[in-house]
């Protein structure tokens, strides 16, 4: 359960949504998806049994923070034509994990043989998009600096629990200038469907995070003495809560492995 | 130099911008206008002789967050119809501080005996505004449960000079928790004529402020340990830029007496 990282050596040739999903599709691709299709909104995935979909959508739903709702299939189907007309959620990921009561049973290149006709597919927005108007705006972010994934830390602040889904809310961290500091927090209050605005601004202990330099995802990364740290819900909650909650079956992306859309992150923007 | 502070014994009957000026001007009410009409902005004033006023008008341009340059009269007009159809701006602050070369000559309740041909109103935006909205938005200000006066500070942040007018940025500061300071990023972005999103949060050191207990103006307020301090641009700056700049002539509204007008806060939100 950890998030994609980006790399300079991901960085491959599709340019839009539909090359990637098509070279993903084709088995041309099958890298980590970062740098692909710049521009382009990149989703979490997870498919649960329909007994458990409601529960879901209902945590996502309080949770909207750290699980940005982009799509939610009908039941059975494998189609969501509101992230792009073509898509098959079965194939269009470079490679899947497949869990049977928590435990990884497979990571295939594509999910045709494990679909189901009660399988919901649920795709949530993730900090890709907010990190490219972040860099766009010429704030630098350490972790892409140092070729890291971006730290992250559960914390003591709880989830709104659901069904069998509750558990406690991870953050990312990313350190900035005070200044840069306040310019990202008003750049991603903008996009609240890929986790919006931050959850908590410095004093990591108020969060329950006792060192820094010891996350729990990710990796660490140095903070400098004029940078304060400033912590982003994470699409790595619904993961760990789902991992918890040891569903019958369920199947999620690779780490690094993403849904590649046709939407374009700066339609996401609010404002 | 000061700015107005809020209390209790402050707030009085007038509801609007215009029924507060008809009773400043018809010398029934002479106090400090916090808490008079409610909703309507309120302003710094500046009167500077037109010789200056220039170079005034550029540095109010060039440091808009200090600076937030709401009307400014045409030579000796002493009206500003878009701030208030009626207004008059020899009677209509409840006191006004007369200077001459740098010092207090005289704190009058109209300054029509002082007026000149020459001489250009300023009127700045002023803390009041984005404060109501934070206030509404359920978030405490400590100077306001402590009846104080906002603490201000000179910090090492330039202003960007023009003329004889230049110095360094003072900045007000309230205390907040992180959410709350998130929220209060947010609120106030919407409101750059007065003053806008904050310019520094945490880690006073790095803007030149050794001792938050020890401000330059105003009070000091205690601080909590669940708190981080967040930094405004703040009216003082100007103040101090013109008193600085000891101009042969000049005029500011007395202390906490400010001018009030006929427009609204609500009007100032850009979104």
């Amino acid at each position: 359960m950890t998030v994609a990282t980006r790399s300079p050596g991901n960085f491959a040739a599709a340019q839009t949504g539909r090359a990637a999903r098509l070279a993903i599709r084709g088995g041309t691709f099958k890298g980590q998806t970062a740098g692909l299709a710049p521009g382009y909104v990149q989703g979490n995935l997870a498919v649960l049994p329909g007994a458990l979909a409601g529960d879901f959508l209902r945590f996502c739903q309080l949770n909207p923070k750290p699980c940005p709702l982009l799509a939610a299939s009908a039941p059975g189907d494998f189609r969501l034509p509101t992230l792009a007309e073509d898509l098959d959620i079965r194939t269009d990921l470079p490679r899947y994990r497949v869990f049977r009561h928590g435990e990884v049973v497979d990571e295939p290149g594509d999910i045709r043989g494990h679909w189901r006709d009660d399988l919901v597919a649920f795709v949530l927005g993730c900090s890709f998009s907010f990190e490219e108007a972040l860099v766009e705006a010429g704030i630098e972010l350490r972790h892409i600096a140092c070729n890291a994934t971006v730290p992250m830390y559960r914390t003591s602040i709880a989830t709104a629990p659901a069904g069998p889904f509750h558990g406690p809310m991870v953050v990312s961290m990313r350190p900035l200038r005070p200044a840069d500091a306040i310019r990202a927090i008003q750049i991603t209050t903008r996009f609240p469907a890929v986790h919006g605005a931050p959850v908590h601004i410095g004093k990591p202990e108020l969060i329950g995070i006792a060192d820094l330099m010891r996350p729990d995802y990710g990796d660490p990364i140095p903070i400098h003495a004029d940078e304060i740290p400033v912590f982003w819900a994470c699409g790595v909650t619904p993961q760990s809560v789902v991992a918890a909650a040891k569903p019958e079956f369920c199947i999620t992306h690779y780490p690094g492995s993403m849904l590649v859309t046709d939407r374009r992150n700066s339609e996401f923007a609010i404002m």
